[in-house]
């Protein structure tokens, strides 16, 4: 048996998710069924994250057991001839210790969310992005963030569906910027709460319209209540782009 | 009757390209159906350039005739509502002297080529770069393109379906950088012959593969003759980004 570490790049849009679901296809039901015919072992991917329906990863660090000898680059390139058509790719394979796990072993997660903020439609980067037409004040938004950065209770910013036993992070980053008529906004943590980033982003928004003042925010995660949440953002401008360990270079 | 000059985003991939086609959706006819839908009148679109099926813009310029009046702002909301779900935006508007011409007052194109280079298939950029697996040397491409930058008789580098009466055109730039696993080139002219973009770039390739050497590209232009290019780019590499105009600011 040998533990392989995958990072994978995946478009959301046609999966409910990352996590194997039962009534639909998701990303970890297309790796597996392609270990399996490679295989034809019966194989778990265990992953960094867990993405919703529609939230895309840039790199997504997953982990799988297989029996067969494989060399990393013949895995690799093996899995992704088996995931065509699918819109999921193994950038990168190598092989790690046993006791190495792809979500336990993680200590901190990056996201990147994507605004395009414009009056005209998306061509290009539908499904790719949030699309806000309203003008947003991107530095009110960075401003806002800033009071959600540190050790916190973010029940607020969390789904009724989370699993987390404790609603107390610490979000080590925040940051929001302008690009021309895109708006970007980074975060980084050790770990995040079931829809927390997008709670940030969808709350964040509100303040760039000018709904919210800046010291909103603040008051709403002091309020530790979902019902105190401003707007969850859509997940389509979601990316999950890096999952850290601590036997990286 | 006013004269609109129009910037127009697309998504090349739905389309059998820019120029409105019996057999087929162009981005000319959407946009020309929408502004029949808002006004009641056959307008024609003139553009700066024409692109083939698969190619993007990411700011093409474009100008139309209306009779009833409107006020810039509100036109492009109107187009923009009447082009949905066609993956074509009006990113900009602006009222313009009857003697402005879309194609014929242009004095510069520029067009952006992206290339994802790595072994894994493509996930979010598919059909918006070409994917080569093979590693490209890209400082070799950009040594070799700069055979092709100046006044030269591009024959080599044209369609044979090209309308052009002449061969001649004078390349002001033909940039090549990596950004990571990406290559992007970025070429511009006053006006580009039909295919010139795609067939540097694919001659480029060969280059950036070792399969031709750097010299191999002035020695194609040299021969004048369609059989010495090397290969054409696909399309969906290909975005026209820009188009120039005496009265910009």
């Amino acid at each position: 048996m040998t533990r392989f570490a995958l990072t994978v790049e995946f478009d959301g849009t046609p999966f409910f998710g990352l996590q194997r679901q039962p009534h639909g296809p998701s990303v970890q039901g297309a790796i597996e069924n392609a270990a399996h015919k490679l295989t034809g072992e019966d194989v778990t991917l265990f992953s960094a994250g867990r993405t919703d329906s529609g939230v895309h990863a840039l790199a997504m660090r997953c982990h799988l057991d297989i029996e067969k000898p494989f060399e990393p680059f013949r895995l690799m390139e093996a899995l992704n001839a088996h995931l065509r058509p699918d819109p999921v790719a193994i950038t990168g394979c190598a092989v790690k210790p046993d006791d190495w796990h792809a979500r336990f072993s993680c200590i901190g997660r990056s996201y990147e969310y994507r605004i395009r903020n414009r009056r005209a439609p998306l061509t290009l980067e539908k499904g790719r992005a949030w699309h806000i037409a309203r003008p947003l004040d991107a530095d009110a938004m960075h401003e806002a963030a800033q009071a959600l950065v540190g050790r916190h209770d973010f029940t607020t910013f969390r789904s009724a569906h989370c699993q987390a036993k404790d609603p107390v992070k610490t979000l080590d980053r925040l940051d929001v910027s302008r690009e021309g008529d895109a708006i970007v906004i980074r975060a980084a943590a050790r770990s995040f709460l079931h829809h927390q980033v997008r709670s940030m982003v969808g709350t964040l928004a509100l303040v760039g319209q000018g709904t919210w003042a800046i010291g909103q925010v603040a008051e709403a995660l002091a309020a530790k209540d979902r019902a105190a949440l401003g707007l969850n953002a859509p997940p389509e401008g979601l990316y999950f782009v890096a999952a850290h360990y601590p036997d990286d270079n």
